[in-house]
């Protein structure tokens, strides 16, 4: 088992990953919870669901299931009452602990129904996606989507611990896992140059969930995270640099209408766009572009980004919340491994756009 | 003017208090506000809110009034969402300020939409009733109510100032500044004997709004409160002693239906319960639950609970949500000015309704 020390001033908490740990839930929850909420999908929660609530019931401890329907389009207001009515129908009171079982939706769900349930109980993550294992459940972002805008309402909130078991990536569709190991590959190119290359000799083995490899790299992406967060865990400076790829990429899912892409199939194309952004802001060499290119292929994401016309693209990227007094700022990298958070100017944003992406 | 300052793990601000402070307000909105939201309701808004438009608009600011619908059976989700739905529509960012200009119903929800909008915008809280100038606006305490139990689902959020105007007040009907001297005189009893006998001397003075005693009353509440708050922002010890005769209140607000009494006509029936309840569990003189009566009776709030039956008012009383564990506990005075925080005997408690509301 690897275990990862994330500090907050919001709070303290351990990551541990490792194989089996869905097992060994009960050692992650207080000892004076009242009961416990294991808040699932069917999906998840038909796999999953039974052997945890049997681990925690033999730990002693009251469990309330709770199934959400699966899927963004029920990341809402609507689905996360749905928490709050069980809650309160079954008097669960300010001493419980909440369970996050699932991938980033869940996870981003369950985690602000804690910060707002009593005005905020105690949660536990354990994510089963590999995007919400090195990164949706770390750091502390909760948000619900609004129909004007994705994750416009949240809370910067912190669980008590982060339980991830890589066996639960094992029915996972291919596709997820392409999505995660964008947000993974990040990391190395915007903090950690040697991870990049360890990505780049390790692409194969990571594709193919072998154990060492994958559990290194959600161990590494957690440590850079959770590095990025301490630093700043409102947002205010360097955490932007998580959003590497990010202004393009929710452009990308805005414009096809969610779903169409997965999260990560987006970040994935949209870095390589803004590789291309930095080559031309930045003086990234060209070499460096290409690198991110064919990695970004070489997990499995798309790397055309789709024909939106660049005037629709433009519009698409001013209502991404990181605009402050309207100007767009995008983060960029002056080489692998480092990255800054800067306005580009207009004519190179549309040049890139033009050059990808025109009709 | 007067100013009072709260520090707390969540932040540190002042609240101004004096004449004519709604004519100033812009001195408390941060320079760097892209925009500034003055949410209030037609009862309020219609006498105030130009004003404070025409302020704010002379300072430089781009102001958008939000008009929530008056009244506690609003104070919910559905309206929340109205301010989300504004904010969203008129593209404010993460550096929008928020102005709630109201009770505390706008106060608790205004600040709760803060806490939430993009994970966290700034506010400031120009209270307008007496409750909410002496108790609601200060402490970051925010909340929606649930169908299932009121104020359910909040955060706690601290404002960056709070605009404390005197002259308001005197739009205020009769019955609301009685409900706040509730509050007023609570502070007395739990943690400050002299200004409980103050309350006592200058109780006429406090009813006519006669300004400096009322000033006095509202500074010195707002100290006492923010002493607390610092000492503990989050709840978990001695901020409890602030539900002081709530327990009570709670059950007569919740048996009768919310708005029959007003919070704080219930909580200062509820105070009058908890003194007797006082003399059973810890010998509070039979002439200090008297003395509290007589000011309860004083400032205008009914002293004789309804007629709910024992066995609902306990069930009334075991929903509140400061029941942990199926144990519950109570705020009793040893004496005029000091609070325990502590369970009560099961026969206390009956012995004390069956003498005050059995049928
Ligand atoms: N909080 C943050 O910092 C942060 C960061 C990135 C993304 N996010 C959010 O995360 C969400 C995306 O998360 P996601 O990619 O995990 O999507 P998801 O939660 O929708 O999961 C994807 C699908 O996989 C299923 N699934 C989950 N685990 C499984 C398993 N082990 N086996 C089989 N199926 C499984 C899910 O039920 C779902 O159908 C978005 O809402 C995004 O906004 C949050
Ligand atoms: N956050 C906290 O710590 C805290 C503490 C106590 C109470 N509260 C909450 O506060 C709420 C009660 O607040 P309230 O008593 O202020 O009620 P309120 O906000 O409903 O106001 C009472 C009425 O007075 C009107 N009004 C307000 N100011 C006026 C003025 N100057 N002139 C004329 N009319 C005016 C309002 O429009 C309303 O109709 C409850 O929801 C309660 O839960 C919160
Ligand atoms: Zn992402
Ligand atoms: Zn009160």
């Amino acid at each position: 088992m690897n275990t990862v020390h994330v500090e907050t001033p919001g709070g303290a908490y351990p990551i541990h990953i490792g194989a089996g740990r869905l097992g060994l839930l009960a050692q992650s929850i207080p000892a004076d919870a009242t009961a416990v909420a294991l808040v699932t999908n069917p999906t998840v929660g038909g796999l999953y669901a039974a052997g945890v609530e049997k681990t925690l019931a033999e730990a002693g401890h009251r469990v309330l299931r709770i199934d959400l329907p699966d899927g963004e389009e029920h990341k809402d207001w609507q689905t996360l009452n749905l928490i709050f009515d069980a809650l309160l129908q079954n008097r669960f009171d300010r001493k419980a602990v909440l369970v996050a079982l699932g991938g980033g939706v869940i996870g981003d769900m369950v985690g602000f129904a804690a910060a707002c349930y009593m005005r905020g109980v105690r949660f536990v993550q354990v994510p089963t996606t590999l995007l919400a294992q090195v990164d949706s459940s770390v750091g502390g972002k909760t948000a619900v989507n609004h129909p004007l805008g994705k994750n416009m309402i949240g809370a910067f909130y912190q669980p008590d611990a982060v339980e991830i078991d890589v066996d639960v990536l094992k029915t996972l569709p291919q596709r997820e896992i392409a999505a995660g190991l964008a947000e993974v590959i990040k990391y190395g190119m915007i903090i950690d140059a040697p991870f990049f290359d360890w990505c780049e000799q390790n692409v194969d083995a990571l594709r193919a969930l072998e154990h060492n490899a994958i559990t290194y790299a959600i161990r590494r992406s957690c440590e850079l995270k959770a590095y990025v967060v301490s630093q700043d865990e409102r947002e205010s400076g360097l955490r932007a640099i998580l959003n590497f790829g990010h202004t393009f990429g929710h452009a990308i899912e805005a414009g096809l209408g969610y779903g169409q892409w997965l999260h990560g199939e987006a970040v994935g194309c949209g870095m390589i766009q803004a590789a291309e952004l930095s080559a031309a802001v930045l003086g990234l060499p060209r070499g460096s572009v290409e690198r991110i290119r064919s990695l970004v292929r070489a997990i499995g994401c798309p790397d055309a980004p789709p024909d939106l016309g660049v005037e629709r693209w433009l519009d698409l990227m001013q209502v991404d919340k990181k605009t402050e007094g309207g100007q767009l700022r995008f983060v960029l990298l002056p080489e692998i491994g480092r990255a800054v958070c800067q306005p580009a100017p207009d004519e190179a944003v549309r040049e890139v756009l033009q050059r990808t992406v025109s009709a």
